[in-house]
């Protein structure tokens, strides 16, 4: 088999874990990347073997796999600054507790800690998720802000999860960051910069998810290439660019999903303008090994259709490179 | 005498303004777009008529003119949130205070009544400035924002900014917000809300300055035409995109202005891809009447050489419309 | 059942009424836009009940509903000028009468006014069609053409039209006029233009159809935004531009369709430039509530082949938006 | 002297001749492109030799030359159908008569074979202009044209163009039509069929008129070679593209010049998108002789700042090939 | 039928002829485009009618036609110079004999010779491939070459294949050369230029594949409309840009096939850049009447997926121009 | 006094070297890259004391510099296979000897290192140049062309150079290779891997020329960045394409300079494509120390007129960066 084809449960939350699990067997899923929110997993239950087994007999029942588990809701919570209301709705009572921003990011980073240990349990060697960061918000650098803010925000970001990692590191398992606004790396240069923040330790690699590329005008196929060392999970989101009006501005303009007036939206995988042939390819090229998981995410189609649409679309251009019987085709021939 | 071309004097605060209004005057800019900020102009002296008198006989002794002033850096701090270190590096002590928020956040307001007190007391009809806002920090709307929080922050800011134009009435001065990111109008759409939020009051109109908009995507001229009414005042400061590698990206990585990784920049007037005199052209047409301001910042160059340079640059290109007698001359004979 | 996929009729008059019904029937389209020319809808019978309900028990016979009718070659005639041979060959000898121009205009009035009845009769509150135009010969702008010939233009469209919406307005029919060029409104602007000359009355709205707006450069998903109240109708008509080699021109040579030497063409719906799936979506979001009409016109393509898989097309794109449950799924959740 | 830079005094023609003379030797130009209306020049006064004589006189006073004179308005009106107000308002009275469309069309040509010997007594081997065009109105190809009807256009042409030929030939003066919307040829192609339309006659050739050419794609570089052996004048008018908003439309929308809504405009030279560097480098190359006339039409702009701002701007880019001791300058070395 | 649909056995000629027979008449293919090396094809046995049998029985029994068959690799040793490793690699003893460079050409010239009789017995009358050249490798013009050095090129091009070429004509076959870098041939310019060296003889004509123009930024649809009296064959290979990130260079940078830094690869046909329905149907126009075969190449991807793939892809999108019928609709109507 | 800006005497060496630098100083340059053939340099003399001390002598008398010599088309021997009439026409007898390639090579080699010798002479750290490739013919990977051949290619030139570069790094100097077309670096990925090939060795870096990266559609800024602290030298050639009619071709179809059929041509410095600014402002930032050379190639224009605009053109864009000053000047405000 080629690489396994999975659903990200996170919008799904909503739902029982086990309805998420039986419409994906049904769609013809290769397994999920489950998320640890809702009732679909809950890391601070990793020692309960009984709970964690239960998770694999629905999964085994649905004849699903599983290849990595996400928490990008707690890894928000690690590094942020304000912590606020938006926390408040993403986050459970027992890591929110009093709201007091320390704990929170204190008892976030905990969680995180636990979600490695979960993954360990499972049989899992990745987690996915973000890291969240105490300077995004400077990015539009007005009012002015100094070299030693930017920087400050680093290292808040490596004091804060070098322990998490070193968990990691303990149970054998993998922190995948997803390249996304809001977070500490959002973008190629501040990519680079993050993993020479935490020393380039193996820990830490990256969740490839092109649709938070397409819009700041990033290569999302060049990106493979020069990370392809720190390529541990991909998400299939897709992006759709409506600029052409001069009027819809690159920056959304605080508008909801599916308003026609943004700038660009979220769109089922290969309705949009990632070049995902492209990116297929070259993660066969760089000997990317894990699943390919579709993270579905439109608020102006029914996840109900686009889902299963969205498994097709992938598993007829992420197609395997040819064996190597190829070669030999060519020994006596050329071009033409 | 065609209109007015002025130097902003925001980025040169750092001098004392009887010497910028000698550079200013040597290089033959027609006058000043004063800054409330360095020792330029202090909205709190706006009853002091000795004081308003001398900064008269500054502008009259090197033959220059004010047709606006500009607050922006103590607009900024009446709705933003958080108030932190970069507010304290920017604000006086009488603003700053003792840091509370909302107390930094009403000692700005009173500034910004003063300052249009200022400018009646100068003759002059306009005040360029900032408004910050509260629901910045949500552009990237993840965490996820819901649609109330957003309009809250609307809310606020016309809460906030009604007291203050009050005074702007009364006095018979116009306020100039300029579309900036950080702002609460940053972009086409946040404009046509920002106005509907403040009732399309007329003390409440535009400072055109099309730096921001060039690396959202938008078109600045088509803004001209749709926002005619509202345009009080024209800043010229230029941006070059230098997104060609699929690296650079469209947020700047925050790296520090001048570093090439940046996908774009601010960059002297006349050097970046703002489509000048398109925009110019459209200023005739629409009738607008007040100063050109040339907002030099560039990071990348001296100042010394920058600012006369665009000022022949905009001298150039900022061309009177025809005279009537161009009508004439058609009446006989046809395009060919 | 969403919005219904209708096919217009007016492409295939050659064939008998009950030929295209049977055709559009078996081929799954839900209803027809029945064109007012060949055997398919004459409007001087719309007072003959028994000629009304054949035409109905043809639909039902065939499956199909109606939900607009159109006269696109008699609304020509009502404010073209010259009317020539052109016009003759388009008219029946009833409209033609003695060709003379103002004798042929005051016919095709009058068949509008019919045209209106016909469809109250028949069920339908929506007739889609043509203006003709008095001043777009002019478009070319030389011999030179003063601001009064253009403004006159307009005011003949008004004085000619408003009788015929009069009637419209008793019969409870609107009139949805399709942006062209040979039209009084074949544009953005001018389609502002249009609307004021008659007064934004409710009577006159839009045929939105997207194939002539390509190859103008105009954004027709931006159009439908901005003109969202008087979008009545929709047809699906696709364009390709072929301008690549720097000889092709933007105005077609006068050659024919299908000539390769075309800078665009009319093409089978889904072949062309028109950005259908952002088209669809925004309909949805402005809440457009009509049937999509499938206006198929492809001189390189077999018309048996084309319609059928245009439908297909069309029906895989224009899905609905979702349903409120939606919201409920991202309750407890966030992006990732 | 390189190729001499002229000035076409169309635009001007509501100025003495004298005074346009004046006006151009003071700005330095070389020559004029006399226009045959206005004051300027008249052509059934060829054969009065004192008059031809006048005008020699004006431009030696002046310092100027003449390489070719124009006659646009007058050929517009050969073939064009209708005959309207617009070509009252161009027109002579002696041209124009009592208005009877054929009548006009009739003194229109003999008034252009008047040109041709107007242009021999000058010494003058080039009369440029338009053709008129009976065709041009079924431009969109809406209501429906036969190819028939279309080629009726280019006989109609070819008749009524090819006595007028005749005398060009008798007199040794050749007829450069500039490819133009309105006329016969317009575009790439339509030139092609327009060629052919009157055998390829050596007397018919081209102005080349890059500004037409810019709004409908054309590539104006690639149209001087393909058509080197026609190209028998060249002017250079500009045009600005203005389309980037999606509303601005490729037709204009029948707006006035300068108005910011038109999709382009014509501009002063040197202001536009004529690849105007590639142009003059390839009128090297083919060996072009004649001079390169600046046709100055810009509405947003005063022509007495423009024709000389013009001027200098041809200078410096129409510079000549290098000399043969640039190829000895390479037998030695090689590139690097 | 419409045109057939044919398989180029080149890149499968590792595989035995009945083999790829086999598979090409299993996934629908209507014939093939039989290449002459590997055991497919042996132009040498010519004569041989037992043999020439045996090959149709192959293609009869698979239910397969032939409409052309190819020689690339014999055409490439003609004019090539060096000749070296790389001509042994896909050369026959036969062929490459001692390896002298002249005999090479001699015995590659008398092959071709050898495969027009070939095609005659065949019963075939185009025969596709390359011609080599003498100066493909002075491509970048440095160290310097002189005009003389070129043009000996192209006449040692038109010596070398004259003879060949009289043989063709003796049989009643054209060679069709495939316009290809390393060709005399390789582009738009080079193609006019190889036409006139050979003075337009009607056996040398041209194999369209739009691959090797497509990274060129040639546009491969105005190539078929200017050389349509000289497309002879089409071959259906793709081609896809990867040039989006500064770094990926248009020239490959010597890098094997499906290395992701490559600026351009070959690709499953229909996974590209070239705009095939454009041509398909340009192909309808000009009157080709040929097969259109598919050549594939990709070396990411499985050719057994391929190969069907691309098949139905073509199936889809070269389909028949309207029958006569189609006019006749039109007749009283028109388009809206 | 910011860096210096030269003049690359190549172009020019059929002029005595006193009259290049004639010209050079009486435009103002501030030195010369003086290129080792015409009369200009002979590195066979670079023991002879008083022979070099003439050189400076002539720089000095025209107040000029040197800190760069340049040796391109002995270097350009030093790999190149084949060895042909080219390399005649550019090589010395000495050099050339009885045209034998292995001892072509080894000659060129054995002046290679005089060359460097000599800079070290003339006080010069950097030599220039071009280094061949065994492997360049190969680019177009037709006929097939195998990994283990293009290896050797890179072998074959890290063989030949070490050599050479020893003695470079014996006497303290540098080689600049120009990465072009023809060598074993042309691009991007290709300059990856010769600086692998050999070592990265200290003694090699890179004259960055942008002229051959603009037709490849690479990014010349971006390759400044990367390659940072390789860039040992600048050439300012530039480069215009003309693609815009799809039969101009990026390979220049073997035509000579300056016709306007190629896809591309050199052109004098800022008459093209190169983004000078952004790459003057990038050498700024990446601290490069040394001159700015003008290399004048243009076989459109009068290189006696083209070399001083040149100067011009460079010395107003490549200013330098601000003083430490500047920021002070931010200290006390804000962007606006």
């Amino acid at each position: 088999m080629a690489r396994p084809i999975t659903l990200f449960t996170g919008q799904w939350a909503d739902l029982p874990f086990e309805e998420v699990a039986r419409l994906a067997g049904e769609w013809g899923y290769d397994g999920l990347e489950i998320a640890c929110w809702g009732d679909h997993l809950d890391p601070w239950r990793w020692d309960d073997d009984a709970y964690v087994q239960s998770r694999r007999d629905v999964l085994e029942k649905n004849g699903l796999g599983v290849w990595a588990i996400s928490n990008h809701l707690k890894g928000q919570a690690v590094c942020d600054d304000p912590i606020d209301q938006r926390h408040r709705d993403i986050l459970s009572d027992r890591v929110w507790g009093d709201g007091d921003p320390e704990g929170v990011r204190r008892r976030a980073a905990e969680e995180m800690q636990h979600t490695a240990r979960l993954a360990a349990k499972l049989g899992v060697d990745t987690v996915v998720g973000f890291t969240g960061s105490s300077i995004w918000k400077y990015v539009a650098m007005f009012p002015p802000v100094s070299a030693e803010a930017v920087e400050a925000g680093y290292q808040d970001f490596a004091d804060r999860w070098n322990p998490i990692l070193d968990v990691f590191d303990e149970v054998g398992v993998r922190f995948a960051h997803e390249v996304h606004p809001s977070e500490i790396a959002y973008d190629y240069w501040t990519t680079v910069r993050t993993l020479e923040a935490i020393g380039h330790r193996e820990a830490f690699g990256l969740n490839w998810d092109p649709s938070h590329m397409i819009w700041q005008d990033l290569d999302p196929v060049g990106f493979l290439w020069d990370f392809q060392d720190r390529i541990y999970h991909v998400d299939c989101k897709d992006t759709k660019k409506r600029m052409g009006n001069g009027r819809n501005g690159r920056l959304g303009s605080h508008l909801a999903w599916a308003d026609p007036r943004r700038g660009w939206d979220f769109i089922s995988t290969g309705h949009g303008d990632v070049p995902w042939e492209d990116a297929f390819r070259t993660l066969n090229t760089i000997g990317y090994q894990g699943p390919i998981s579709v993270e579905w995410e439109d608020a102006g189609m029914d996840r109900l259709v686009g889902a299963p649409e969205a498994l097709e679309f992938v598993r007829r251009l992420a197609f395997d490179a040819p064996e190597a019987a190829f070669d030999a085709a060519f020994s006596t021939k050329g071009d033409a």
